[in-house]
C-alpha cells in the first residue's frame, strides 16, 4: 500500500523533502499544504526583489528553467499535490491526522503516514507604542516584499528607517539606499551591526562602506515609539527623533510551532521545535526542518539557530531520504553567513570572537589584510580576515572576513568553514591548501598568514592591536603617552609626520638597525605599516633591543577601511 | 654561541625558511646562496610578465610594498646574508659545510649547522633534432622570461608553438595569443591538456574555450624535430609540420639535486628528495622543500610530487620553524590547482578520475552545471564541477571544475579541497555549508547538487552520460539506435526537434506523464535538459515505467562548452 506523507509548510524545507521523497518512492503519495495562496518562494531573495535586481516577485517563485513553482508544476513535474491556502488546524498523532481548512472554511482530516513541519518563523513584533500605523513593514513573506516594493515604487518615500542592523536590516537599508535612493537609517540596539556574527572592528568597515552610499547608523539606540497621523511619520529613539515615511522592521524571528507544541512534540525553550539528526522530532514520525527547528552548533555542542534557506534545503532532503527509508544525517552547523553591503561584503563561519567570549572560550580574534591575489597581480584588492581562536587548545573558533563582493573573501571564509566541522587547530589554517596560481591566490596565502599570525600571537611573538583599541589610543594622542612608529617607507610616512609632528614618527623598517637608537624609550610604542608585515617585523627587532610594542595588526589600510580619518589629504 | 644555517637555492623555499628562522632566532646567522644572480622571485608570475599583465621582471621580484627583494633588502630587512651568484659545489657531511664558488671563481667553505636545500628544478629537454636553434626556450627561470619577452616585445614573432599542454603550456599560450596576437599552437604528446589534472570532458571545455581565442591544439601528438636555419622555422610532429618563429618548451621538469644525491642523501626514483613530515632530509641537520622534493599525497597516502610556489612557501616556513627548535608539520598535499585560460579557469585537488583509476580505485566522476549564485539573481554564470568518488567506499577522491575566472567555482573546488585530508564521504559534499545569500551561492548550492548527483548515482538512481560519450553516439546518430528526449520546454527544444527528426525528440517534462506512450521503447532513450535537473526527474519517472535510460548529467549546456555544435543557429 502507498504511504501517505503530509507537509504543513510549503516554502523550503517542506517542497524539498515532498519532492525528495517523492524521487525516492513514487508510489507514495504526498501532500503540501501551505496557509498561503504563494507557496515555495525564495524569500532570501525579498531584499533583491525590493532592490528592484529582482524585476518581478514570480522570478522568486520559479525554477532556474522559469517555471513558476505552483500548483500545477508540484502536480505535473513533481507528482506532489500542492494544497495552498490550506491552514493546518490540529496534528492528531493518535489517529495520525492533521485537520485542515480549506480557503472556503471547509475542515477534513489528512492521514499522514509520515508528517513534516517546515512552518518557519514570523517576524518578531516591537511592544511600543504606534506599530499599528501604516507603511510599517515587516519582512516575514512575499506579501510583505510585494506591498513594500509598491510603495517604494510609487515614489511616496523619502526617508526610510531600518529597525535592526542584522542581516535582514541591512540588505533592505541597501535595498532601500541604493536603487531607490531613499534617505536610509538604521537603528540597532546593539553597538555594532551583524551583531554576534562579526567582531565590532569587522562590522565597522561594512557600516563605514554602507554610510558612504548615504546610510545613517544609530548604534546602541533603542526604538521606544513609532508615531504619525495614519501614516508613519517619525521614529522615536532613546537618543533622537528621526522622520520617516516608511519603516522597516527587522527586530528578530520567532518560531511558528504553536501547533507542534500543541500535539505535544519537544520544544525548546524559544519555541524552536527539537529535532535529532535524522530530523525527527521527538515523534520519530514526525519530521521538522527549516527555520522552525533548532540545529546542533557544531563549534559549541549546544543546540543552535541557523535560519538560512540553505539550511532548510538541505535538511529538506534530509527528510525525504529518511522518509523513504533512507539513512541520511544532518548533523548540526557551523553558521556561515555571507551578506552583501553594495559592493562589499560580509562573511563568516564559526563563532565570532564576542560569541566564543561568551560561550566560555578563551577566545582572541587575528586580523589580517593582504592582497586577494598575488600582488604583482593587475587585478587584485586588499581583504580583511579574522580568525577566532581558543588561546588554550589553540582550536579555530570561526573566521569571519570583509571585502568586495567579487574578492576572494568569500573563498577563503568557505575555505575555513568547511574544516571548521572537523575542530581544526590554527596550524590547519597555516598550512590550508588553497588553489595556487597568481590570478587566484598568493604564493603564501592571505588564509595562510591569517593561520600564522595567529600562530605567532599564541606564541608570544607578536602583540596585535586592533582597530578600536587604536582609535581610543588616537582620540588621546595629545597626552603625550604613545608614539606611532611607522614602519613604512618615507614617502608614505611624510605627510602623517608632517601632520602629528612628535607623535607619529617615521623610521622605514629597513632603517630600523641602523636607527634604533631614535626609537623613544619612555611611550608606548604603536606601530603600523600598511598591512601588518613590516611592522610585525619591526616589533620583532624591537622585542630583540628591549622594546615592548604593539603592532596593528592589519595595518593602515584596516585603520582606513574602519573609518578613521587621519585628515592627511588637505 | 649563535648557528649557522645554510640554505642553498634562494628563490622561494629558501628565503622563507630563512627569514622564518631569523625571525624566531634573531641571534642565528643565515646565509642564501644562490647560482642566479637573480634571487627571490615568483616564477609563477611569469606568464603574466611575459603577457604583459605584469610590466616590469622587477615586480616578480618585489614585496607587496615594492622593494625589490636583492641583497640590500635581506640584509637590510630580514637580517639574512644574501650570496647571489654563488655556486653550491660540495656538501660535507662530516666537517658540514659547503664549498661553495663565488662569481670571480673564488671557492671557500661555509660551515653549517643547519643547511636547507631548496634548489628546484629545471626543464626538461626533449630529445630531439633541432633544440639547439635559436628562439626555443624553456621557462624555467627569469632568464628565459625576460628573453621571451624580448623577442615577443620586438614584434618578431608571428607564429608559436607551445610544446605540452600542461599548467606552463597553456599559460604561455594564452600570454602569447591574448596579448601578443601570436599565432599559437599548443602540441601535446597525451589526448588532452592538463593530462592527470582533470577529466577529458572538463579539459575539452578550457580547450574549446582557449581555441576561440585563435589558439590551436595537436593533442595524443609528438613532436619529432624542430627545423630552421639558424632560427627555429618549424616544428614536425609525428602527424604535421607547424611554422614558428618561436618554440616554448614546456614538458616538464626534474630536480637539481644531484649535489644533495652526491652527498649521500635519499633520493627517491625521478631525484626528488625524500623528506620526513619535519621537512627533514635523511640528514636530519638538512631540510629540503620545495620543487626539489616528493611530498606525501593525502588521498592516496603515497608519495606525490606538487611543484608549486604556494608548497614551496608552507614547507619554507615549517622548515624555518624546526630550524629554530619549533615542531612543525608539512603533512602532505591533496593537490590544489587552477589554471587560467583566458576569462575561464580550470580548477581541482585531489585525483581525477583517470588518476584515480590508475591508483587502483573504482573511480567515477560525476558532473553537474548550475549557476554559481541564486538563479534568480542578476549576475551568476554557469559552472561546471566534477566530484570523483569511489564505488565502494563512497569516499571523494577529487574535485575539478571549470567556470568563469571570477565565478564562484574556485570557491567550491577551494571549499570541498580543503576537506579532502580528513578523506571525507559523498555524504560531506552533500551537507557541504557554504555561506549563503542569493549574491553569493544558491540555496542548494552547486557544491551540494554535485555531493547529491554522486550520491544519487552510487545508489543507483542516476545514470548519467558525459560528453565524450555523448559525442560518440551522437557520430553515429544515423544509425538509427538512440533517441535524444528533450525534456525543456518546447520552445528550447523546437529548433533541435526540427533540424534532427525522428532523433531528436522533445517531451517537455512537465508533459511526461501524459504522453508516456510517445516514449520510444526500442531505442536507447539519451535524456537531455539545460543542466541536467529535468533530465534526471525524467529519468525516474521513466524508470518507474520500466525505461532504462542515461541522462547527460550537466546538460546542453555543458555538451556547448564541450564544443558539440549542433548547428541550430543557422
Amino acid at each position: 500500500m502507498s504511504e501517505n506523507i503530509v507537509i504543513i509548510g510549503a516554502v523550503a524545507v517542506g517542497p524539498k523533502a515532498g519532492c525528495r521523497y517523492k524521487r525516492l518512492r513514487q508510489d507514495g503519495n504526498v501532500t503540501l499544504i501551505d496557509q498561503d495562496e504563494i507557496i515555495s518562494y525564495g524569500g532570501c531573495g525579498i531584499p533583491y526583489f525590493i532592490s528592484g535586481d529582482v524585476s518581478d516577485e514570480s522570478e522568486l517563485r520559479s525554477t532556474s528553467f522559469h517555471m513558476v513553482r505552483d500548483e500545477r508544476f508540484f502536480e505535473e513535474d513533481k507528482g506532489v499535490k500542492a494544497l495552498p491556502a490550506t491552514k493546518a488546524l490540529k496534528i492528531d498523532r493518535e489517529s495520525k491526522t492533521v485537520r485542515i481548512q480549506d480557503k472556503n472554511g471547509n475542515e477534513s482530516d489528512l492521514p499522514y503516514d509520515k508528517l513534516v513541519i517546515g512552518v518557519g518563523t514570523r517576524p518578531k513584533e516591537l511592544n511600543i507604542p504606534g506599530t499599528s500605523l501604516k507603511n510599517i513593514y515587516k519582512v516575514g513573506n512575499l506579501h510583505d516584499a510585494m506591498m513594500i516594493k509598491q510603495l517604494v515604487t510609487s515614489g511616496k518615500v523619502e526617508k526610510a528607517v531600518v529597525i535592526g542592523g542584522g542581516f535582514i536590516g541591512l540588505e533592505m537599508a541597501e535595498a532601500l539606499a541604493d536603487m531607490w535612493q531613499i534617505e536610509t537609517s538604521v537603528v540597532e540596539y546593539c553597538d555594532q551591526v551583524m551583531p554576534g556574527f562579526v567582531s565590532k572592528n569587522l562590522s565597522r568597515m561594512a557600516q563605514r562602506r554602507m554610510e558612504e552610499e548615504g546610510v545613517s547608523f544609530y548604534l546602541d539606540e533603542s526604538v521606544e515609539a513609532i508615531e504619525g497621523k495614519a501614516s508613519v511619520e517619525r521614529v522615536k529613539t532613546n537618543k533622537r527623533t528621526i522622520d520617516a515615511d516608511l519603516v522597516i522592521m527587522a527586530v528578530g524571528i520567532g518560531p511558528n510551532t504553536e501547533l507542534a507544541k500543541a500535539a505535544g512534540l519537544e520544544v525548546a525553550p524559544g519555541g524552536f521545535l527539537v529535532v535529532n539528526d535524522h530530523m525527527q522530532t521527538s515523534d520519530p514520525d514526525i519530521y521538522a526542518g527549516g527555520d522552525c527547528v533548532q540545529i546542533k552548533n557544531l563549534i559549541t555542542g549546544k543546540p543552535g539557530y541557523f535560519p538560512l534557506g540553505s539550511m532548510a534545503n538541505r535538511q529538506g532532503r534530509v527528510i525525504g531520504t529518511n522518509m523513504a527509508g533512507g539513512d541520511a544525517f544532518f548533523k548540526g552547523a557551523v553558521g556561515s553567513f555571507v551578506v552583501k553591503t553594495f559592493d562589499m561584503a560580509l562573511a563568516g563561519a564559526g563563532l565570532s570572537v564576542q560569541t566564543a567570549l561568551k560561550e566560555g572560550f578563551d577566545a582572541v580574534g587575528i586580523q589580517v589584510a593582504q592582497f586577494d591575489r598575488a600582488h604583482f597581480y593587475p587585478e587584485k584588492e586588499i581583504i580583511y580576515l579574522e580568525l577566532v581562536v581558543d588561546r588554550k587548545t589553540r582550536r579555530v573558533l570561526g573566521i569571519q572576513g570583509f571585502g568586495g563582493e567579487n574578492s576572494g573573501m568569500f573563498a577563503r571564509v568557505n575555505a575555513v568553514a568547511s574544516i571548521l566541522q572537523y575542530h581544526p587547530t590554527v596550524d590547519a589554517v597555516s598550512n590550508l591548501e588553497l588553489a595556487y596560481s597568481p590570478p587566484f591566490a598568493s604564493a603564501m596565502d592571505i588564509v595562510n598568514a591569517l593561520g600564522n599570525a595567529a600562530e605567532n600571537f599564541l606564541d608570544g611573538r607578536y602583540q596585535p592591536m586592533e582597530q578600536d583599541e587604536f582609535e581610543e589610543c588616537w582620540k588621546n594622542r595629545d597626552k603625550d603617552e604613545c608614539v606611532y612608529l611607522d614602519c613604512r617607507a618615507y614617502a608614505d610616512a611624510k605627510v602623517f609626520e608632517e601632520k602629528y609632528p612628535g607623535v607619529w614618527k617615521s623610521i622605514p623598517h629597513n632603517e630600523l638597525a641602523q636607527r634604533m637608537d631614535e626609537v623613544p624609550k619612555d611611550k608606548k610604542l604603536i606601530l603600523v605599516c600598511n598591512t601588518g608585515v613590516r611592522s610585525y617585523e619591526a616589533q620583532i627587532n624591537l622585542k630583540e633591543h628591549g622594546f615592548d610594542t604593539v603592532s596593528v595588526g592589519a595595518g593602515v589600510a584596516s585603520l582606513k577601511q574602519y573609518g578613521m580619518d587621519f585628515d592627511t589629504d588637505k
